[in-house]
């Protein structure tokens, strides 16, 4: 089988989210928006599909490197692409992660089975956090700790047994404020109770000693881990924090150098617990690398982000990451709406909390290529 | 799909090998020998098969862990099995081998693909390395140093670009000895010239001072690396000996604690190059997550011994082991003639020295079923 045709269709769509200046997302006015299917093509007629916000310009790198390759070869496909981002381009891990995506899903719809069932599975559904948007300054949204209160109950009343927040950070008003996000942490745990896992992702800039703060308030909360309250780039101040602290500390997430990132972070004690997810580290091929080199040590491993891949990656690991993220979530957006490119939601929570392992071929996810066709960005 | 039978078959063969009481193998005088075919049969029809030593010892222990799961559990099925070994048990690593390749075997079937493919291939041919038996006493066996040399000039006429060599062993008479193994070396070496790659697997059960004469020889004889020279029980002294040394020493091999014991031995620096073989760490699953360990630290991962899983693992590697093993070679055994279970050899070698991707479904043995039926061992 060979790879005869890289198509990547960019389409419109009404979004309801919006970015701020930092690219965290916001609830913000209907305003069309768009986004990219990248199709894999293969000579057998078997296609894979995934999507992402555009990524046409790096196609040009990525083309020659793909077209006439057996699609199977996955491995060396990823190494290719991987050694050609030596030298930073538009070859981001996400277009990796684009690719690898695809190609899983063209070898599970040839094969007519799910990609947690190629990857050798291990359950058959995940428990979901609920992950909040970041704090904002609506009125009814999350402009306060009690806002962010008001709607973990929402969030426990939907089923979650589990939640994140997001805090506050720049450019919103007052932002960054340690006190004022442990305010909102603590409505959260007054509001949900003993029972509900809390997690915080808070402003990434904050000093030593400023995430210190962080940490000793959370372990009187009992919160269940921190993540990324400081520069990744810093790794001497993260195995710092670590060691001071009782509360877990996830991480790397944004940090750049995907597998050997992590292994460095898991052998310095840089963190307890490690985190990766298919679109920081391009694709669900690094990622089941990064969750064997969590066994390897007994580190437990969490997934970052929504993504399908993440979530066949979750339903194959054998020491299992604890949680599925679902979001970010809202009081003003609906995230159990499929967006209109898809049939059906990818990630279904049921009561419990939980998201049942994908069960259509490949990545399983019912695209709408109607939708698609009608919405064409014309090139 | 669910496993709904679970069959070992015991057949006699005729063996021209013996072990000796260390366990290491010498040609023997033909003799009736036992091989026993594990079959792990699904609901739907679809089977896959492996091959070991008697395996049937620890069934009682299997059965109730595996039937009724989905086949395509791998990971949950390993961990379970791996949680059970800790006891100490039948449940050898052996055990979990024949199991997790019976089912990358019937998951390929089922899909009718080769497992490497699966796995998502790396590359179709892999160069192999001609692995001898350990020293003899045979006259034209592997008695003498010379004995060495003339039979790696047999070896390089076969096309074979790599040899590794077992010297002597106890019982073998006047084993061990240092000086002995290096003349043998250094036979070698004379015998096939400078372009060569050669590697040595001593006495494995060498002072650190024997090790390190061993490795300065070795270093002016051009080897490529040492395996084994010392008790692996002691961590610190594979440390030191690495230290020490620019020859490269590969291992573990037969140190317990498969992927956990590969991570202290590389974060230690314990080796140069890492090592696995389906049959130490159990099975292909495993062995997948030890090359993805070796990846995040830019390790150099080998493969040990000549299972077929060994090549699916070969042809999936993304920071590729460099050579597949073939052997165990000897002067008086023929390595080109399948077993009479097989209908042709799992892993043929070309004229360059090349052994290609097995391409039949699942891990691509050619079983010769009806042998197998007229050579039972009543049970």
């Amino acid at each position: 089988m060979k790879i005869s045709e890289i198509r990547v269709e960019t389409f419109r769509y009404t979004s309801d989210k919006g970015k701020d200046i930092q690219g965290h997302g916001h609830p913000a006015e209907p305003h069309e928006a768009q986004q990219a299917m990248l199709t894999i093509v293969s000579d057998e007629g078997v296609c894979g599909y995934s999507f992402r916000e555009d990524i046409t310009m790096a196609m040009g790198l990525v083309r020659p490197l793909l077209l006439g390759e057996d699609p199977f070869y996955r491995e060396r496909i990823w190494q290719n692409l991987y050694q050609r981002q030596r030298e930073g381009s538009a070859l981001t891990d996400r277009v990796l992660d684009a690719i690898d995506q695809a190609l899983w899903d063209l070898a599970g719809r040839a094969l007519d089975q799910p990609v947690y069932r190629l990857l050798g599975a291990f359950r058959d559904k995940v428990p979901a956090y609920g992950s909040t948007m970041c704090g904002d300054d609506l009125d009814g949204g999350l402009n306060t700790p009690q806002a962010y209160g008001d709607f973990a109950l929402q969030l426990v009343a939907r089923g979650y047994k589990a939640i994140k927040l997001h805090t506050w950070s720049t450019p919103m008003p007052g932002a960054p404020d340690p006190k004022r996000d442990i305010a909102a942490c603590a409505a959260v745990r007054e509001a949900v109770g003993p029972d509900i896992v809390l997690m915080l992702d808070p402003f990434h800039y904050y000093t030593r000693q400023e995430a210190l703060y962080l940490g000793r308030e959370l372990e009187k909360l009992d919160y269940y881990w921190m993540e990324e309250p400081m520069d990744e780039a810093s790794v001497s101040s993260y195995i710092w924090l670590t060691e001071q602290l009782d509360l877990q500390i996830c991480g790397p997430e944004t940090a750049k150098g995907g597998l050997k990132t992590r292994a460095e972070w898991i052998v310095r004690n840089a963190a307890d617990i490690s985190r990766v997810g298919t679109g920081d580290v391009g694709g669900i091929t690094p990622m089941m690398k990064i969750v064997h080199l969590a066994e390897a040590f007994g580190v437990q491993c969490e997934s970052h982000g929504s993504s399908i891949g993440n979530l066949h990656a979750l339903c194959a690991m054998g020491i299992a990451g604890q949680f599925h993220e679902r979001g970010l979530l809202h009081p003003f957006t609906d995230y159990e709406t499929p967006p209109p490119w898809l049939n059906a939601l990818p990630d279904p929570m049921d009561d419990e909390g939980f998201v049942p392992a994908p069960q259509g071929p490949g990545l399983g996810l019912d695209i709408n290529f109607d939708y698609i066709r009608d919405n064409l960005v014309s090139g």
